[in-house]
């Protein structure tokens, strides 16, 4: 993520912002243009369905960018709540920079490597919601967020992977035990 | 998606092609760098998980792509299957044609916005897939693809619902009493 930290200095109006614990982002039906690199700490981005519940659509730590892409691009307001689960350093940017800005071809083409890794992880993440077991939606967390499974509380993870806490407590006592 | 034609229309290696329905272009497990951008007709991509179910990953009817990024970003053997819907001309091409092509910055713009645009649908489907019940996953079906109903079978579009053909059907005659 070098190059996007270099993308990212080249934009006069990015700020560096310290953020707290508990602290919200971004909530559910504001319009937002802004998107976070996160520096160091942990962010995530959730929605809330009509019964309450929460579903954690992405965490970001060191060297992620987090934002409401889907708002931005077509104008919606936003679904996702974005929070702080760490204290957080990050830089606060416009996404409309990137569409403005005079990046190099080489920025460019970085820009759009980044983009499709991106997609790359986004259709994993949905052919595994639609078609894969429990087990395998949990380990395919522990492959995209190896940093994580000790800095998340138990419930977030269950949440991300779509099911219950105790059901990933069975899941991983299941791994635990095949090591 | 004019200016898309105008990229690959730069690639001296693209192949204009005629797909029979029913044709397989890609199976599981192959290794594949193509992607097909569609003109006439309309192509699917979709996985079999593991007690022999379908799941639709897309659609692509004219002026989309489609494509394995997953399995061509990361070089992963496919997971989907791509088939021929309705007899089709495609443009096929190879991927890697996108990271090595002298693009204008105009044109690599363009392309990182297509991008973008992707990102979001894929987010909001993930979105809906976690957190939706079966009624509004339909309507983001009709959005996503509002020339699709009457040229793709019920079953299909229940299983890119997540649904069984019956609780399509229910949902569909609710919406046809409500209006």
């Amino acid at each position: 993520m070098e190059n996007l930290s270099e993308i990212l200095s080249l934009d006069s109006n990015a700020k560096i912002k310290q953020i707290k614990k508990g602290e919200i982002l971004q909530r559910e039906g504001e319009l937002s243009s802004l998107a976070y690199f996160v520096k160091k700490g942990l962010l995530r981005s959730y929605t809330i369905d009509e019964k309450g519940k929460e579903h954690i659509f992405m965490f970001a730590s060191e060297g992620w960018l987090i934002a409401d892409i889907e708002s931005q691009e077509f104008n919606h307001p936003t679904e996702l709540f974005i929070d702080c689960l760490e204290n957080s350093e990050v830089v606060v940017f416009n996404r409309k920079y990137f569409r403005e800005a005079s990046l190099t071809e080489e920025q460019l083409k970085e820009n759009a490597h980044l983009m499709a890794r991106r997609i790359a992880v986004l259709q994993r993440r949905i052919i595994m919601l639609m078609s894969a077991n429990a087990k395998d939606r949990y380990e395919l967390f522990l492959e995209t967020y190896p940093e994580l499974p000790n800095r998340v509380p138990q419930r977030m993870i269950a949440s991300y992977v779509g099911i219950t806490p105790e059901a990933l407590s069975k899941i991983r006592g299941k791994i635990a035990k095949s090591k």
